[in-house]
Parts: structure tokens; C-alpha cells; sequence
């Protein structure tokens, strides 16, 4: 049996802090009834779809920065794309800011969904790996205030049937993380989906900068291939606010190979016809984990957190 | 106080079966000796470096099979290269098989040294991850029978101080298994030094063999900028006795960026001039170990060896 799936990654031009979450959803739905055109079932759309990229500013009043998080799923300004999803029959990957009370207590995520043809969520992550700071940097055009304004996530890197394979999910900074990759290779993943929303200047440096994109690929390919999976990468990208953010939005292949690439820095679809099989190859080879691995020695990867230099000479 | 290093990858071309130790020793000398008329401390030789690729035949014979491995390090045949390193005051790692009788037990394994300026080993490693396998296949020109000839090595991946900074090694196959930087990234690793010997036609397929040299530098270029670290890989490529492998030797800075790189399938020194602190900009930021990971979610990197499927829909 075949283990095609149509796949779009549905690249986001940037969105300004006027724009409604209605205005969004227009964008995405759109995006949606082209990647159906297309002869897609699963659109992939970006990290915090929803609203402008808010933690590159200090927001101190709480309700402002309430606004930006969504509090149900759907929610009344979202259910059109779950509408449309199931009319259409496409799944889709959903990133947002998601708000819960749990106790009595307000916790904020960076959030994902994967949604099925049918209208159904499937999948649930919440970003693991928030770049950044929790505190306002002087000196900085932008902040990046990921780690004041969520949580890590708490959910770890589950993994899902769906779309006839293994389908996990990551989030923009979670991808320069072989950990990420390596924990849902770990539990057979086919496909890893995962939005950013990558602001040049971010280290304030130009080394770093004019590097991003050469990043922002390399550390794709690398888990895609490392893990014999499919990984799908959406940009939020452009000028957004004076803030600008790489695109190049990918769809890699299990070989790490691109098969699929933006080339605008505004809302554009790509796709490709991902055979859930074409990692096989590899897993039964070079990255059979069963008979390669040694995972005797990779203990320090959970003992320690930061580096630990061995003694001074 | 500036941490540069000097650095070259001597890559070797084939070593025929009926070359002798004195004969790939002598090819050794001559490409220190240029590495130092090129300014460099340190000059990184390849896996398995003063034979043949013998892995790639059945060996029933266990004399035939024994002298292929060293069992003291010097030897005879090998210190000319230590006395020629502490002339010149240069240091080196150097790849070779190891065999060592312990508790009346003949163990084998697939080892590098390192070696001050002085000529003394500061660093010793076994290779972790054996490709191949340990039965011989039928229908296959060349055998890789890694995991008959080598037991996995039991020193795990440690580093040591060196060159000004900390130095970590790793052997062929490791450098596709984004642990081995992991691990050593934990540890603060400046330089990450590998010797390769990766035969085309290795799993039989055309699609795996066109990307050979991408899987190579893909491999080590997310490893080299994952963890902030240089990585120096040198290759035994060319023709070997009706095998062909890889060449493309490279020296990858912290960026991930590849700084030097050999073009041709014979011995050859390419040289890069590499500030140990170059990785510091990554490390103080985007990859702060200390501040952006997060074990609690890594368990099963080492809880699994293999992948085990969610249940079925």
C-alpha cells in the first residue's frame, strides 16, 4: 500500500498589529482552498498564525497581551478554517498562542494543532525549545520575549497516527535542536511539522544574520535525514512591523534532500508529493537505530543541561 | 588571550593491500611536513589509516585477520610518526586498528589517538557506532563486515584538553549520529577531529550513493554548528583495491560553514587557521545549553535503541 501524502507548507507574509484574527484566517483559508487545488490533504501553516509576532515587544498591560493568545480551539474567529478543512478535506498544522487556566493558575503556550480532513484535532504540542529572553534587553530594535510571555511546553514531543503515517509536530527554535528530531525519530515518525517565525538581527550580530537561512536549512535537513522523516518548515517571514524575518520555507525529503522552496517573503504555497515510505531505505541501512545506536553512551544528553568542562590543565 | 589553531586535514588516497605500514608511514610524514611548512599545530590523518580498507573482504584467516591491528602504540612501524611530530612540534590524531589481549580476551577495536606537539597520546578513542554488519552478505562486490572485525568501543566520548582547548574525536560512522557531537558539545567541545573511510555502493542503492558527499558535510556541518564547535573530517577516498570512496575532506567552523575542503580522491592537505573562540557567539546565545535545553524532555534518547511505533489506528 502506497504512503503518498500531498503535502503544502503554506508560507505566511508577515501580519501587521492591525490586522484581525478574521484577516488571518481569510489569508490562511485561502492558502488552504489553493493547497486543495493543488491536490493536497495537509496544508502546514506557520508558527502563531494568528495575530503579528507580539514578543518583540514589552507588553505590561496584561490584557493587551491577553489578546494575542486564543482561549478555545476552535474558536469562533478560527472555526472557518476548521470549516473549510472539513468541506475541503485537507488537514491542517495550526500554530498559535494558546491561554488555559489549569487550577486556577493562567499558563500561556506557544502552541500547535494538527487538525484531520475531517475537522478533528489530533495532535496537540506545545513548544519546547522558547528562545530568547524572559527579560527586556536594552539596546534592542526588538525584543524577544518568547520565554516571558510562554511557558516551555509540557507536553514533550508526542507523536500521532494521521494521514495514513506517524505525524509529529515542533516549533520554530525546536528545530535547531537534534534532541527534537531524535525523540520522534524514536517513536517512528514519518513527518515532523513545524512553523517560525524568524527575525534577522535576533543575536545582534551580522555573522549570525547572514547566515540565517543557511540555518534555518541546515538544521532541517539534518534532522529529516538523521531520522529518515519528512520535515515540513513554514515561515512567517517579511517585513512585519519593522521587524524582518527569513522565509525560504521547505519541504525536506528523508534523504535531507529540498524538494520543495519559497522564494517570496510573502503568504505563497508549496508543494510536494511525500512518500511516507522513502525513509524506509535509511531506516533499514545506515540509521537502522536498533542494531546502531548506543545508547550506553549517550547519557550526558539527559544527565546534564549546560556544558561541563573538563578540568584546566 | 586569542585561542587560534592551526589545523590541517591530511586526507589519504587508496592504500593498497600490498603496502606496508613503513610504506602509509611514509605518506604520513610527508603531509605532516607540509601541514608544518603550512604553519599548522596539529595535522588530523583519517580512520584506519596504515592499511587497506580490510573490513570490505571475508577474513576467515586470524593471522591474515591480526595483521591488520596494532597492538602497541608506537610501534616500530609507527614511531617515526611520533619522533617526526615531536621534531617539528606538531601534534596529530591518527586512526587505526587496535588489538588488545585483556583478561586473556583478544579485543578489537576501530581507535584514535591524539598526540601533542611533544609526541606524547593525550587522547584515546574507540569507535562507538560500527557500520555494516557482522555476517558477510551475499551478492555484494565488497563486504563491510565493521561490526565482526571491531567490537563497539567502551570509552564512551570523552574529550581532553589540548591545543588551548577541549579537543573531542570521533570515527567515520559517528559523525552521522548527532548524539556523538551531543555528547561532546556537554562537555565543551572545541574541535571535534574524525577520520572517514565511507565506500560508495554501501547499502546498494543509486539513490543513497549520489548524495554520499552530501550526507558527509550535511552530517558534520550540523554537528559542527548544533554545538558551537569545529569539526575537522579527513577522508581515505579513491580507488582502494576496486572500491571507491568518498573524498571531500573538510574543516567546518562553529558556523557550520565549510573553510576548507579537498578536491581531489588522493593525499591531500587542505588547512584552515581556527579560533577556538569562534563558537562563543552561538553559544552565548542561540545555543546556550545552559538556558535552552531541556532533558526532562529527552528521556527517550537513551530509555530506546530502536523506534517503537505509536498503536495502530
Amino acid at each position: 500500500m502506497s504512503r503518498y501524502v500531498m503535502t503544502a507548507s503554506a508560507q505566511m507574509g508577515p501580519i501587521s498589529k492591525s490586522e484581525t484574527r478574521a484577516d488571518a484566517v481569510k489569508r490562511l483559508v485561502e492558502m488552504m482552498r489553493e493547497a486543495k487545488g493543488r491536490g493536497c490533504e495537509l496544508v502546514v501553516f506557520t508558527e502563531l498564525a494568528l495575530t503579528t509576532f507580539f514578543p518583540r515587544w514589552v507588553i505590561e498591560d496584561e490584557a493587551e497581551l491577553d489578546s494575542y493568545y486564543e482561549t478555545e480551539m476552535p474558536s469562533a474567529a478560527t472555526l472557518p478554517l476548521f470549516e473549510e478543512a472539513s468541506k475541503l478535506g485537507i488537514g491542517f498544522y495550526l500554530g498559535y498562542a494558546e491561554l488555559v487556566i489549569e487550577n486556577g493558575v493562567k499558563r500561556r503556550y506557544n502552541t500547535s494543532i494538527l487538525v484531520d480532513q475531517t475537522g478533528t484535532i489530533i495532535g496537540k504540542y506545545r513548544k519546547v525549545h522558547l528562545p530568547g529572553h524572559s527579560e527586556p534587553q536594552e539596546g534592542r530594535a526588538f525584543q524577544h520575549l518568547e520565554k516571558a510571555y510562554f511557558e516551555p511546553g509540557d507536553l514533550g514531543f508526542p507523536v500521532c497516527r494521521g494521514f495514513g503515517g506517524v505525524m509529529g509536530m515542533a516549533i520554530c527554535n525546536d528545530r535547531r535542536w537534534p534532541e527534537t528530531y531524535r525523540v520522534m525519530g524514536l517513536q517512528g515518525v514519518d513527518m515532523v511539522m513545524l512553523g517560525y517565525n524568524t527575525p534577522f538581527g535576533h543575536t545582534g550580530k551580522h555573522e549570525t544574520d547572514a547566515l540565517t537561512n543557511f540555518h534555518n536549512h541546515l538544521s532541517m535537513q539534518a534532522g529529516a535525514y538523521q531520522n529518515a522523516t519528512w520535515v515540513v518548515g513554514t515561515a512567517k517571514c517579511g517585513d512585519e512591523e519593522g521587524s524582518v524575518m527569513g522565509g525560504q520555507s521547505v519541504i525536506v525529503a528523508p534523504s535531507g534532500e529540498i524538494v520543495a522552496q519559497s522564494y517570496t517573503m510573502e503568504d505563497e504555497v508549496i508543494t510536494a508529493k511525500c512518500d511516507l515510505d522513502a525513509g524506509n531505505i535509511y531506516r533499514e541501512t545506515v540509521f537502522n537505530f536498533e542494531i546502531h545506536r548506543r545508547p550506553e553512551h549517550y547519557g550526558l544528553i539527559v544527565e546534564r543541561t549546560g556544558a561541563v568542562l573538563p578540568a584546566a590543565e
